[in-house]
């Protein structure tokens, strides 16, 4: 972890992170430059740990983001800022109702899966109730299939639905849809009973923005 | 549970749910007029779970809002979409950084705190793991205050907060910690450590609004 010494964007990120990964993604479909400060989650105990990251982000989770004298944490708070900031590249749409929409599918995957298996989580079932390697995994994928189907429901049900989440630009529910299925491959999820997912994936993995954003892209990732 | 009759405002909502009351404290401090239909969420099986409302919101999840032809989805979507469409009294900051901080401080307690205590949550904790009830009320515990100490840190190292989380009048951030605080109230946690919550709290609660969204105030309150 290094302090930031220039005046630019910098972005507190771990490779894996599914939070981190949705910012890097707005990050790069805008175009715009970031430093990245690599936070090694699980590293001697993990480095969000550490009083100096504590004191930038009390919740010691990443990402946290630092721009213009701002220090900025929370992935869809800094998402929205980013796009208020730089609204080249709108990541919402135009009227309320299809933000609202947006905003809803974001926090489908932003509240109601990936909280619930993150990494803090996942070392409380371990450690303090001492629940198995297999069941860990069970919870994992049970709470990603269902956030999964129900998201698929309200995708296959809705004319709004385009080449992404919403229309035909990429936008904020496109980038917490992606880093959630980089978490359901890795957990080994069959993915066939959701083609829209698969579709909507597929056009995203197709954009340069989203490949320079993945996990194995960055600069702290394992094995780099 | 029954279908909307008219064009106003409909909320489908369930006294207890910290969700809904976040929506229920949003229309009372805009002063909107709603009907409210109670989708009881425990009873028989859960009403949520019933084909009717699972066409509304295939998460089965409560809060969902009707207005204008929208069917609309998740807690702080739909704060957000009522600030869009009903300006007066505004819920957010006028400024991005601002905004960024009322959402990251709402975001803490919507996606890291009241998911992982949610009654789904809570009913695998039961029914799958076999837990039993002393070890899942040290979960809910153990949450809440994990989330309260890095909100209260939040509060407490920021010239923004005023009387209300950001500055002096209610928004967001607010009606996202009044429920969290009641649900932290129901299970016993002892407040002492967090003075700023707690004048927070006793702020929100001297406001009418506040009052009439809390659950005791609801039709479908229990004893009621």
């Amino acid at each position: 972890m290094e302090i930031p010494v220039d005046d630019g964007i910098v972005l507190y990120t771990y490779w894996r992170s599914s939070a981190a990964y949705r910012v890097r993604i707005a990050l790069e479909l805008k175009g715009l430059a970031w430093d990245a400060r690599p936070v090694h989650l699980v590293r001697e105990g993990g480095e969000q740990h550490l009083d100096a990251y504590r004191a930038l982000n009390p919740q010691q989770l990443v990402p946290t983001l630092l721009h213009d004298g701002h220090t900025l944490t929370q992935s869809l708070a800094i998402v929205e800022y980013l796009d208020e900031r730089f609204p080249q590249v709108p990541l919402l749409p135009a009227d309320a109702a299809g933000r609202a929409r947006v905003r809803a599918l974001a926090q489908l995957v932003a509240c109601d899966i990936h909280p619930i298996n993150n990494l803090r989580v996942m070392q409380y079932l371990e450690r303090s109730l001492q629940l198995p390697a297999d069941a860990r995994t069970q919870w994992t994928l049970h709470w990603i299939a269902e956030g999964l189907a129900a998201m698929e429901a309200m995708l296959a049900s809705s004319r709004d639905t385009g080449t992404f989440c919403h229309g035909d630009r990429p936008g904020l529910a496109d980038l917490c849809l992606l880093p959630q299925l980089y978490n359901a491959h890795r957990f080994g999820l069959d993915l066939t009973p959701y083609p829209p997912l698969r579709r909507i994936e597929a056009a995203c993995q197709a954009l340069d923005a989203f490949a320079r954003a993945r996990p194995e892209s960055q600069p702290d990732a394992a094995g780099k």
